[in-house]
Formats: C-alpha cells, structure tokens, sequence
C-alpha cells in the first residue's frame, strides 16, 4: 500500500490512538513537539489541504476542535497549536493536522516564529496583489 | 471595540486585503515568516479554534484551501504552512489562520519543528489514555 498513515488508519501498523470515527483516525506523534503532541487524518488518503473534499472539511475541524479541547485538558495545557504541513517539512504524504499542547513559557516563542518586515509599503502591495489575483480563480 | 482584527474586518484599520466574501477576510501579515503570508480570519469575532462555531467551520477552511492554493501561485512557492496558535503565542484574541508559503531549503526546517521522545512506550500509552479519556468527553 505504501503509505505509513494508511497502515495506521486500518490497524496494519501500531499507534497510540487517541480518538477515531467514520471520517478520521488521531494518534500521538512519535516524535513530539511537546507531550500530548497528536496528529489527526482522514482515514481516506488525501495529500494536502487543498486535495481535500469539501465534504470531509466538517468531519476534520470539527475533530480537531474536539482534539484541542481534549490535549489542553488532558495535558493541562494553556492553548494549542493546530498546523497543517503541506508538502514541504511534510514527513508523510498524507494530509495531518498537528495538535500541539502549547504553555505559557514552553520555550517555544522567538525562535518559532522568525518574522521579517516588508521592505516598503509598495512591495508589500505588489505581493497582495499577486495573492488576490490568484484567490479570485 | 478593542479588537484589532475587529476593525481591519471593518475596514476602521487599513491592511493589505487578499480575499474577503461574507463570512472572512484576508490580508497579509505585517511581520512575515515568509513575504506573502496571510491572516485568514473569521469577520464574527471568536477568540480561538475551539470556540468557532460549526456552521463557520465550512466559511474559514474552504477560504484557507484557497488560500493555500493562492500563495502558491502567487508566490511560486513549494507548498505551504496553514496554522493556527489558540491562546498561547497568539497576539490577538481573534481567531486567524496563518497560511504560509514555503520553498523547499528555505531554511525554516530543523528549529521549527523541535522535537522530544517519550521515555517509553508506557509513557505513550499514559499520555494517549488522558487524551482519549478527554476527547470522548
């Protein structure tokens, strides 16, 4: 079959599940970002956001909700973080929303998120340009 | 009113719009991961994922699959970073989606994703039973 997350989907390779349905199956990462770090997919192989059907977006953010909710209880965690890799640093080529426990002072700022500025206020209005000429088809 | 993204979403605060239709709107970030990032966020004010409620679910995630389509085009980018912080690194209580284009060797790999392990299989399993005991609830 070839991908690892099917294998985990239908039982064929183990997994600390922590939640499943019709639509999704969620498991810890094996490799955490914090504890309690568990990744969400639909159990069909879609490989990205935008490949996924409009009509499995209710069944996945509604289980991520569900999985925020229940890592910051379980994990007594402050918030969460909730991300989608698509393509790139995308380990397995099966769409997963990361669902990170996140607390106050977890070390995580600064370095987490590296900002740079726009140059002038022109350059960032030829990038938002480029984005609303490519969102409008 | 007090909330930032409130008065972008009126249009009370000027910002780089990308997309906006009924439910959301859309603009870039003033202080980029990458040039071309984009706040996607919900015009109704709701401070976190969790609290979204579900007849938006369809409204924010169809945009940010636009979205992601759209920076890729727009910027020639590799794939892109879709994410959400929910209390703890977020710096404005207006629920928003961050989608991110990114390239591959763009450097961000490596620091972003720092990872741990679990000490055993028995920790794992710890830690998946206080999930999936929360998340039934």
């Amino acid at each position: 079959m070839g991908c690892l997350f099917c294998e985990i989907v239908v039982g064929a390779r183990p997994a600390h599940r922590v939640f499943e349905d019709a639509a999704c199956v969620a498991f810890l990462d094996v490799r955490p970002v914090f504890l309690g770090h568990v990744l969400l997919l639909p159990r069909a192989h879609h490989e990205t956001l935008i490949d996924l059907p409009g009509d499995l977006l209710v069944p996945l953010f509604t289980t991520a909700q569900r999985l925020a909710r229940a890592v910051e209880t379980a994990l007594l965690a402050d918030g969460t973080f909730v991300a989608i890799n698509n393509k790139v640093s995308q380990s397995v080529p099966h769409l997963h929303v990361h669902v990170v426990p996140r607390k106050k002072k977890d070390g995580l700022r600064g370095f987490f998120w590296p900002r740079q500025t726009y140059a002038s206020e022109e350059d960032a209005a030829k990038v938002a340009s480029l984005i609303r000429d490519a969102a409008r088809s």
